[in-house]
C-alpha cells in the first residue's frame, strides 16, 4: 500500500522539486497539492515542466486522509500553519523551513532531519525539521570531524549558492540582468544557518565552541552550493580521508572523492560529495550538493523514506543533469 | 532476466547520457562500456557525477554476450566499427551516430528510429538508426502536417542548440569565454540534419517536395533544442493543434502545450514539447527537447525498449532540471 | 562651449546608459537627470558601476537652461511627458520610447532617428525619435535591399534579444532562475518594432508591400541582438555584399563583415555588423547590434551629434567587451 | 606627440584588450603589433570586435622606433624573449607575464607596476613588471592595513575569478559544457601569486610575516575577480573605513564603497573598489576589479600613463558593461 502524501505550499520552488521527486516515487501516493494562490490550476500550468507527467490539480482544501504532510512554505509560515491548522494524530510531518530547526524552540518532538546526523532518530520520528541548504552543505563537511572531537580550531567557511536558494519571489538579486555573471557576498559571518550547524556540531561533540566564520555568495547559476571549509589540523591527509570515508561508508547519498570535485558533478541529484586536502597545517574540505535536492526536497523525501522504513533510496536515484 | 547491454564509444556525451540512464533502468545489466582511450579506468573517473553511483570500468575489450549493442561513437566511426568487428547474430544494435540515417545508404535492415514516425518497424527492428538532435526537434514539429499531406508550402526552420550538441572536443566555439553569452548562425541552409528529416516527410507524404529552410543557431546554453517553425497553411488554429494533438495523443513522450513553451520546460528528460500558433496565414509551431536525451541517448532507450517489447517509458521517468 | 544635457529617467536601464556615454563625452555637459523616484539621492547609488566617476545627484526639478533633452522613460511616458511639460523652444529633444516613432502620429515635427536611413534629416532636426533595438538590428539588415528596390519577396526575420532589452521590470521571465539556460519565442508575427520597420522599408521604397515574417526570442544573456534574416532574391553573393558595402561605406558604426559573426563584437559598443550569404535563391543577412547602445542609448547619443554638427562618432569609441 | 608603442603577442586576451585600449587611447600610436602564428593577419581577423575600427595587421617583426614595449605572452616567455632579443637602450617595457614580479629574482631594474603601491617609483621605472590579476584584487584589499603595520594575524581569502584569467587555450575546464553553471576549487593554499602578495606586504610592513590563506577558485563568467577577504582586527567598522578611505583618496581608480559591492560595478573598466564590514573581531574586506583591465591591460597602460607623465586615467576612463 502507497504512503498518501500532502504538500503544503506547492507551488513554489521546494513544492516543484517534491512534486517532481513524488510524481516517480513508486511508494508513493499524492493525495493534495495545497495551494493558496494556486486552487483549482493544474499543477502543471505551475510547474511547466510537468506537462505531460500529471493531470493533478492545485486545491484548496486539506484532506486527513494522509500519512505524511510536507510542509513547502516559507519561514515562519509553517508554524503558523500547525498553529492554525489540527494536523490528526499519526500523520507524520515533515517540514522544510527553518521553523523547527532548532531543538531548544522547536521542542523534543521535532528531529533535525540529517540523515548523515541523526538517521536512527529520524526513522521513529513523527515531525522532521528538514535542514536548510547551506546547513547540509557545510555540515556534511564538518561532521565526520566533530563526530571525533576533531573540530579544535575556528572554522573558516566560504559557500557559493544558486538562485534557487532564494526562492522564485522577483528581487533585484534576482533579475537575470543584474545576476547573471556576477558574484557578490551577502549576510557576511551572519547566515541564520549557523545556528542548525552550531547545534548539530554540539551534538556530536558537546565541548564544540569554535568560531564559524561563514561567508556566504549569491553565485550566477540556479542550482547548487559549493562549499570550501578549513581549519588548522593535525591530521595527515590520509587520516583525514579515513575519517571521512569511514563516516559516510554506510550513507547512501554522501561520497568522498579523491579527485578534486566541481559543482555540477551533484546537480540534479541528492548527492553529497566531499573531498579533502592537506595543505600546511589546513586541513581544507570541499563539499557540494544541490540546494533544492539534498538542500531541500530530495533530503525531505530521504527522510520520509527512513521514517516509513523504505530503503533510503527509493525515487531518488535520479539523473545528474552533468552538463 | 535482464537485457545485456554493451556500449561502445562511452567516454563521450552520448556515451555518458547512456550510462546516467541504463544504471537506473530496472531490465538492463550493463555487460561493458568500451572506450579506446580509458580502458581500465573507472567510468566514475571520467564520468564524475556517477561517483557512488557504480564502480564500474572501461574495458578495451568487446564481449558478444550481449542482448544490445549502443553505438555512441562519432559520425563515420559507427560504419567503421562494423565493417571491422563482426557482431554476433541476434545482437540488436542500435547507432546513435548519422551513419545509418539514410536508409538509401544504409540499406532495408536498418529502421530508422523515431518512436513518432517509425514505432511499429522499431518494435521488429534488429537495427536502429537513432536519428539526429536537429532532427528530432523539427521533425516532431513537422510530422503531424506531413501525415495529413498539408505541407503543401516552403518551411522556415529556425532553431537554437546547446553547446553539448557538439560534443566534448575543444573547439574556439566551445570556449567559455567566447560562447558565454553569444549567439551565431552556421550551417545555415546546409545543415546535414537536413536529409533525415526529408527522407521522413517524403515517407509520410511522397509527394513532398518543399524547400526546408533551416537556420541553426549556437546556444549559450549546454542542454536543449528550441525551434520555431513555420509555413503557410490554410488550416485553421483549432484545427491545426486538433492534428497535433490527435497525433501525439499514443505517444507517452510527446505532447502539444495549449499555452507557449520554454526550453526548460523539457531539459533532462525524455520529452518534446510542441506548441501551435496560426498569425495571419501562417503556422508556427514551436518544438523543444533536450539533446542529448530525446535528440539522442533518451532516444535511444526509448527504441531499446520497444525493440525489447518494454513500457516505452521504462528508465525514462526523468526528474527535470526545471531551473 | 559643451552641449547643456538633461535627462529624464535617468534611472533605468537607458538612462543608466546614457549617463555611462555622457559622462565621458567631452563635449557634453550634464545639467540635470531626473527621477520621479530617486530625486536627491547619488547617481552611484543606482548606477553602481558609476561609484568614483560621477558625484551627481538625481533631482526631482527640471531645467531649462539646456540644448537637447533626452527621454528616457517608458513607452507613452514620453507622449504624457511632453502633454503636461512644456519644453521651451530651440531645446532639441530626443526620444528613447516608440511614442514618436510612427510619422503618421509624430507629426513632421519628429524625425526617425536612425543615422543609416535618415542622417541628413537628423542633422537639422529639432526632435528625434530615437528606434527600438529590434528595430534598429534588423532594418540594418534590409535598408541597403530597400534603397535598390530589391526587397521583392517576402521576408523571414528571426531575432534574439538579450535580457536588457525588457528593462529592469521585476517578471517571471527575467527572473534569473527561469531565464538562465533558457529561450523562448514571445510576440511571434506581432512585435510591435514591425511597424516602425515597415514604414522605413516604404521610406526607401514606396513600392514595398511585402510580409515580414518575424520571430522574436527572448535569450540568456543581458546585452545584445542577433537578427538572421533571408528572402528570395536574383542577386548574387558579390552583388549583394557590394550593395551592402556601398550602403554603408559612409556610415562609422556598420560595416559589412566578410567573415561569419557572432553576438560578442559589438556589445558594449554603438556598433552594427551584417554579414551576407547566399545560399541557392535565398540571401541570408545576418545582423548584431548591442540592444542598449546602438538600440538605444548609444544611437541616441550618436543622433545628438548629428543633432549638434558634432563627429557622429564622438563620445563613442567604445572598448568592446569582447568575452 | 604620440607614445610610439609595440605590442608582444597581439593575438592572445591580454594582447587583445591591449589593442581595444590603446586604439582609442589619444596619446598612444601602434607601430606594431607581434604575433608568432598571425604575422601579416589582419588584427580584426583574430579580434573580430575591432573589425571597423582599426584596418592594423600583426607583423612578424620587431620594429625598435618604438618609445614603449608591451610583453603580451605567456609565463616564462617574456624573459626567453629579452634573453632572445635585445630591446634598444630607452625603449620603456611593460611586462604583463610573471617573470619579473618577484624582485630578488628580476633585480633593480625592474619596479612592481601596481600604481596603489608604487605610483612613484612607476612614474620612473624604465620597466615595469605588471601585477597578476588575483594579486591585484587581493593586494587592493590589504594595502592600507599593511601600510599602517596592521596586518597582525593570519588572513583569510577566497577569490573567484572569470574564465579568461585562463586564457584562451583551450582547456577542460574552459570547455563551455563543463563551465557553464559550475563551480570548482584549484590551487588551494598554493596559488603562484601569493609570493608576489607576500613581497608587496613585506614592502610596506617589513615585520609582515602572517600566514595568507588562499581559496582561488573558477567561477562561470567571463571577465573578473571578486575576493572576500578577512583577520582578526582590533579596528572598529569606522576606523578601517577611514584608513581605505585615505588610503586611496589619491588613487583615481580604487575606491571604497559605504555599500556592498557585487562584481559587474567594475567588469569592463580599470577600477577597483573595495567595502569593509566589521563582524565580531573579524574584520571583512570585499574587493572587486576586471582581470583582463585593473588586472593586467588597463593596469599596463595606467603604467604607461605614469610612465610617460601622462595623467594615469588618459585612454582608461572606460564605460562599464553594467549588465
Amino acid at each position: 500500500m502507497k504512503i498518501k502524501a500532502g504538500i503544503i505550499g506547492g507551488a513554489g520552488y521546494t513544492g516543484g522539486e517534491m512534486l517532481r521527486l513524488l510524481i516517480n516515487h513508486a511508494d508513493v501516493e499524492i493525495v493534495f497539492v495545497h495551494s493558496n494562490s494556486n486552487g483549482g490550476n493544474l499543477i502543471s500550468a505551475v510547474h511547466t515542466d510537468l506537462l505531460g507527467d500529471t493531470d493533478l490539480r492545485f486545491t484548496e482544501e486539506i484532506s486527513s486522509a494522509i500519512d505524511v504532510l510536507f510542509l513547502c512554505v516559507g519561514h515562519g509560515d509553517a508554524k503558523k500553519f500547525l498553529d492554525a491548522n489540527s494536523v490528526a494524530a499519526g500523520i507524520k510531518i515533515i517540514d522544510l523551513s527553518q521553523d523547527f530547526r532548532l531543538s531548544a524552540a522547536a521542542g523534543n518532538d521535532w528531529v533535525y532531519g540529517l540523515p548523515e546526523l541523526n538517521r536512527e532518530r529520524i526513522r521513529t520520528a513523527g515531525f522532521v525539521a528538514n535542514p536548510g541548504c547551506f546547513a547540509t552543505c557545510i555540515q556534511l563537511a564538518l561532521l565526520p570531524l566533530a563526530a571525533k572531537g576533531l573540530l579544535k580550531n575556528e572554522v573558516h567557511i566560504n559557500a557559493t549558492t544558486g538562485s534557487t536558494g532564494a526562492g522564485q519571489s522577483l528581487a533585484v538579486t534576482s533579475h537575470f540582468s543584474w545576476r547573471n555573471n556576477n558574484l557578490s557576498v551577502y549576510k557576511a559571518f551572519e547566515h541564520q544557518h549557523l545556528n542548525e550547524i552550531g547545534q548539530s556540531l554540539i551534538q556530536l561533540d558537546p565541548d564544540f565552541n569554535q568560531d564559524l566564520n561563514f561567508i556566504p555568495q549569491r553565485g550566477d547559476f540556479t542550482r547548487g552550493i559549493l562549499a570550501a571549509v578549513y581549519m588548522e589540523s593535525d591530521l595527515t591527509a590520509e587520516q583525514a580521508k579515513a575519517i571521512y570515508q569511514d563516516y559516510y561508508s554506510e550513507h547512501p547519498f554522501t561520497h568522498m572523492s579523491e579527485k578534486n570535485i566541481d559543482l555540477k558533478q551533484v546537480v540534479n541529484t541528492n548527492k553529497g560529495l566531499v573531498h579533502v586536502e592537506k595543505h600546511g597545517n589546513k586541513l581544507l574540505i570541499i563539499s557540494i550538493i544541490d540546494n533544492l535536492l539534498k538542500g531541500a526536497s530530495g533530503q525531505a523525501v530521504q527522510n520520509m523514506n527512513l521514517m516509513f522504513g523504505l530503503d533510503e533510496r527509493q525515487g531518488l536515484k535520479l539523473k545528474a543533469t552533468a552538463f
